[in-house]
């Protein structure tokens, strides 16, 4: 099973975790801009493929069709720059178990990915640290003894890590405490935004954490610290639903009320089954909804996500289908357990 | 079964049929208001019950709970005033199958009430008119050659009948169509309302359509003009229905949508469950949804209704404890097919 419909440590409230390490080639100038340069990457690449093992796999993006690259975007394993690449100038190595995505050309050469279910920084890390070397050895990635790695943008300079855990905050939203969280987290160095890019608004409370600096700090300062502020936001938003809880017949109500739509509704849109599932995760991680598996909830997540939907359906839907087959899929999944 | 949890003619939009002759006896002044008056009148009940028959008892309302009594006029079987007299001067004469309910002393001395599930006009007027007719032998009513039937509000001298059925208008309400059916009832000597009382707004899409006049009109017209008129209304709502139906998936998921939060939510007020039933049983008449049996919706709109409610759980309930115990209910009606 594929590690996004698993459930990990802390998984109540942390959905995922993800370590990435922006790297560049020396021999090659930053940001290939056209298809010639790009094509001496590649083959570089390809004729690389049998030393980097890791069951990696080259992928064109150009080769793929479009509800496969967003499907991937949808699962956050690429970046929608790197799937919208007008140019089509971006590729990616990926393994069968999709925890392992490197994107090819997107920002920086390599964005070498690594992904695991739950609160697992550490081991996450761990993996992504001896990618990141066999790499080096076999790619020579631009480094400078004074900084760092280089990248090509200033901001990723120096260990050119971002570690991130994506988090489910329904309580702390619910109780208006995510402010403060906003600003405790901002003053360790973190940054906290919702899940469709930066600036939007959390979309069904889900939030994802990562380090502000890549310069001046170790990547193990990073771990630590993110799993600090991790698991400190976990403890509040468990305080939070604890307090909720309290009032058990009233939060009880509303999770079983949103239930009820989601598994009666005859079409659904993606943003009313995202905010409906908020509430429906919520419950079944407290145990107040015994009807629904923790997998089921991760398989709704998933499914009801625009290109996974049809990929599902092993269908191509228009806006008007799509909203009915949704709403099928969710009935689907929750009468099979 | 009593006859309210059964379904009859016509009864995807006639939930039921009543028939009300208002009587008064000549030996008695109109409107009897002290215990003395009241007393000879309940003696004289008393002493004829053995050739009343039809499986009545005489109860009287002072010695009945208030839950009881409120339960009754929940049923529509027992009017408001009847149960809340101050005075508790009010008896009623009623079998077990609370098909046949005669008030007595509510406006009238005997307000004669026979009633029946569907569109049942004849046969419900038949019974009624028979048991008028014993009754009339057995306790001479006061009646005039050129007026007929005297009664204590001049409205209902003559026939001193009142023949009513009781609509389910969903469709029609939602088509914005309710207004000109009320203009033409209006012009066919009828009179609508909805069923909490007069000029109040129509609960759950309920009304009640009765005859407005007594005088200068047989009960035979009466009958025979109520039925053409409600069967001209049935025609209507389900035309109006399979308009809506035409539109089936919209139909389709606002109807699962009302049942999906009816049959998960943990508490829920008498109003919302029947704005909510509405659609439910509208959705079950045309087929929609298949969960649901006639008689399993017949107990959901009896049972959810406070007083009934607590009759139906044998325990008194305060304010917050009928909202919950009401979703719990719902859910047990529907769960136990």
């Amino acid at each position: 099973m594929n590690w996004y419909l698993q459930s990990g440590t802390d998984s109540d409230v942390v959905c995922s975790t993800r370590i990435r390490f922006a790297r560049n080639l020396k021999e090659f100038s930053f940001k290939l801009q056209n298809r010639e340069e790009v094509e001496k990457l590649e083959n570089k690449i390809q004729e690389e493929m049998m030393n980097i093992g890791y069951g990696l796999k080259f992928l064109k993006l150009s080769n793929i069709d479009e509800i496969t690259k967003i499907s991937l975007v949808e699962k956050n394993i690429i970046s929608p720059e790197c799937a919208l690449n007008q140019k089509q100038l971006c590729d990616i190595l990926i393994n069968d178990e999709e925890n392992i995505c490197i994107m090819i050309n997107e920002e920086d050469h390599f964005r070498i990915q690594v992904f695991n279910s739950g609160l697992e920084l550490e081991n996450t890390f761990n993996l992504a640290k001896e990618l990141e070397e066999k790499l080096d050895n076999i790619f020579h990635f631009a480094k400078n003894k004074k900084y760092g790695y280089l990248t090509a943008c200033p901001t990723n300079v120096g260990t050119g890590m971002r570690a991130s855990v994506m988090v489910h905050l329904p309580a702390l939203s619910k109780t208006s405490n995510i402010q403060k969280i906003l600003e405790v987290i901002n003053s360790f160095g973190m940054e906290i935004r919702g899940i469709y890019g930066e600036n939007s608004q959390a979309s069904g409370d889900m939030y994802q954490i990562s380090n502000k600096h890549t310069l001046g700090i170790t990547e193990e300062e990073i771990i630590k610290n993110l799993k600090v502020i991790t698991k400190k936001i976990v403890e509040q938003e468990r305080e939070a639903r604890k307090y909720l809880a309290k009032n058990s017949i009233d939060l009880e109500d509303e999770v079983y009320r949103d239930f009820g739509i989601l598994s009666n509704c005859r079409k659904i849109s993606s943003k009313e089954t995202r905010k409906l599932l908020s509430n429906v995760k919520m419950g079944t991680d407290l145990g107040i909804i015994r009807e629904l598996t923790d997998l089921q909830v991760s398989k709704i997540y998933l499914y009801t996500k625009t290109a996974n939907l049809q990929k599902y359906c092993k269908q191509t839907l228009d806006k008007s289908q799509l909203d009915i087959k949704r709403a099928e899929v969710i009935r689907e999944i929750i009468n099979n357990k």
